[in-house]
């Protein structure tokens, strides 16, 4: 009883910070893309890749990670801002919180830019739980991972805006029937916008970099 | 501050329990196994294909999900007793705690059992946190996640005293290096014991098995 009263309070002091994220930087015509979803879907490949892609736009990205600065290295690489987020050995380490975001958005360059994107905690659970003031929640759920997630795992896919069913290319040697995922995901969430993309391949990329700048044009 | 206060306080309650399980349960000869990985790592499958081949040994399951029974009809479909953990849309729902393990266990018709698998709900971070009271912790890692993920979600690891690298037949589409995948986990948990299985085909399951075996012969 005690946990649920402490954690209400810091959700809703959670959702005050998120709000006023979003407005800040609606204001600043900063699009701030949330992607969230399991260890080794390929969220950072997903963001590298969109990011190599889209030469019109300048990006940056707030980086969530438990201990290492792995994937914060990979993407600064790129020569773009990168600010990380360690959510430390324990505690606070399955999500990431709106204050966090919005002290590592502080932290970040972002004279310029148009995009930044979020690279969430790999959980399928706890990050959906926590606004992070995001304009845009994505889901990237990749083929082997299994049509059923979508139901197992409810409320990542009915916070989410957007699911990315990515390694589309393997779809070919695993026993996923890809049409199935995405009836599970829309009996989820009916509104929600499916692309199938590859981030190995490219497959399916220029309809997700599409979407993403036309929600960047009409912030 | 107050978050980390009521968290310790849950943990040494959830310690104690965890530790009456444990005896109990050596007492009774029955070794309970608890299987933890990302969503759709393959932890039903495996489950489900090591009962099926080890017919010489009585087993039962305690099923923890967050709101679907999916799993554990699946795995009731294979005439054993199965226990099923609902841990809700919110509050404690991205682990599973001694608690609920043990409330579970009374409701499982556990006469005769020799092996009780705990499948902990998908997620590389919460579930290492929490000891279920299990005699083995088993980390089930799949080929397509990625040979960094050790690294990444050390804790998960560090707790495990078995890797199961699953989906060792789709090693060959991708990219990853198995090799490099158990060097990091050696890095993280020298003592780790690994399989490379799928779960599929059935490739390593000999040996899995025969681990299971003699671990419960010396319970």
């Amino acid at each position: 009883m005690e946990k649920i009263k402490v954690l209400e309070k810091i959700l809703s002091a959670n959702d005050r910070i998120a709000e006023n994220l979003r407005r800040e930087l609606k204001e600043k015509r900063i699009l701030l893309v949330n992607i969230m979803g399991s260890p080794g879907c390929g969220k950072t490949s997903v963001i590298e890749r969109t990011i190599k892609e889209m030469k019109d736009l300048k990006f940056g990205v707030i980086e969530g990670d438990i201990e290492t600065t792995m994937d914060s290295e990979r993407l600064s690489s790129l020569g773009i801002p990168v600010s990380q987020i360690n959510t430390g050995p324990f505690g606070g380490d399955c999500h990431l919180e709106s204050a966090w975001v919005s002290g590592a958005f502080e932290k970040l360059n972002s004279e310029g830019l148009n995009i930044v994107f979020i690279e969430n905690i790999g959980n399928l659970v706890c990050p959906a739980e926590f606004d992070t003031g995001a304009h845009v929640n994505v889901v990237v759920l990749s083929t082997p991972e299994g049509e059923d997630k979508p139901l197992k795992y409810p409320l990542m896919f009915r916070t989410s805006h957007v699911m990315l069913i990515n390694k589309i290319d393997l779809a070919v040697y695993l026993d996923v029937r890809v049409e199935k995922m995405k009836e599970n995901a829309r009996k989820i969430n009916p509104g929600l916008v499916v692309f199938e993309i590859s981030a190995k391949t490219g497959e399916g990329f220029s309809a997700w970099e599409e979407f993403l700048r036309d929600r960047w044009k009409n912030l």
